[in-house]
């Protein structure tokens, strides 16, 4: 079995963009050079093939790595991005966001295997769109989140373990307990992160930190969360 | 990341035992010796922690690989066997079968992770108890089988797919197939094979054949699925 490439190894933030929001080529080029380490082009609202191919066209000429993370079979392209990131949603209450989505893109679609990397996620705001979208169990205590964490990591050795507060900022203390249980796999946070001070927090125990809305909102609170 | 262990490599033959059944220790001496590969312990109805107790102490004596396939949580034990395959249920219509009791188990158990391996299940007998346990959709089309048979390999990395048609014999082209499909998985077969001319045909294309039923109904027609 190849080994996975493991890019985010020396990664500590990642900036999320959506398809479906206006960002502006100053922005764009001030993030790029804010020290983030990879573009995550991701959305799970109204997004298109065509939004997408704008979003990668606009970062066409920059060499930062950038990850496509699809929210359907529908809007993967694997030209001018570097990473697929394909979630499968532990605690998705409908076995199409695990297996099912992912069993119709391989069937219909030609995969450029060596660029896709599964992403075991974890999604814990219940107003968010991407909990409603997958119908997640968000009401978990956080034995359970922990024990979805362990599936991830030892039951099917995924390489990394995404906690998404999509929208909301989490709460820092079940982040320090998944840092004390894993052992392998990498941790990414994302969720509510707009300040020096929550991306210093979340960054203590995350791996990774994720930033989104931010950029769209205030483009010097997005430089404040740079580690 | 730790490899998993990988036992199969050299195996062709998988004795499957159900707790529920009697076995007489005759015909278990028979079985034992009889050249089969390995020995697997797993049922899908009535199981108890008794009863599996009471098969794997029969199996005591005896060196020849042992392998625990769990149904539920309830019923691991690590004592005195070898390994514990523990199946997620791709196409299984209830997430617990893919993940939900596999999170149960590691929140309530202490697990000796060395010695569990991930199964990819693929079940294709509706009328099967393990179909309607776990409300699997078995109306696949072939073109279907291979696209979850990849999302193991090519996505979850996962060491091997088991195609189970339990308790009727399958479609050798489907197997047939999986086979030129896969480049890494190891692929299991079992149902129906009760005789030398179909363990000889599901052979021709599946890495390893599990045979289980025949052995309560004709000792001598099981001696002659062995390879």
């Amino acid at each position: 079995m190849n080994p996975r490439p493991a890019p985010w190894k020396n990664w500590k933030h990642i900036t999320k963009l959506d398809p479906d929001k206006y960002i502006s080529p100053d922005d764009l080029a001030t993030i790029v050079s804010s020290g983030t380490d990879a573009i995550m082009i991701s959305g799970t609202q109204n997004i298109t093939d065509h939004k997408v191919s704008r979003l990668i066209s606009l970062l066409k000429g920059y060499s930062i790595p950038k990850i496509l993370e699809p929210v359907t079979p529908d809007v993967v392209s694997f030209a001018d991005v570097h990473y697929i990131f394909v979630p499968m949603v532990l605690n998705a209450g409908n076995v199409d966001w695990i297996v099912g989505k992912h069993k119709d893109w391989i069937m219909n679609h030609t995969i450029q295997w060596e660029s896709v990397i599964p992403e075991a996620y974890i999604v814990l705001n219940p107003d968010s769109a991407v909990a409603k979208l997958t119908s997640s169990r968000t009401n978990l205590g956080h034995d359970e989140i922990i024990a979805y964490a362990r599936y991830a990591e030892k039951y099917l050795h995924l390489p990394l373990v995404y906690i998404e507060y999509s929208g909301m900022y989490g709460d820092p203390r079940i982040v320090k307990r998944l840092r004390e249980s894993l052992t392998e796999a990498t941790l990414f946070y994302g969720g509510g992160i707009e300040s020096r001070q929550t991306a210093a927090e979340m960054s203590r125990y995350a791996d990774v930190i994720v930033v989104g809305n931010v950029v769209y909102r205030s483009i010097e609170k997005f430089i404040e969360t740079i580690p």
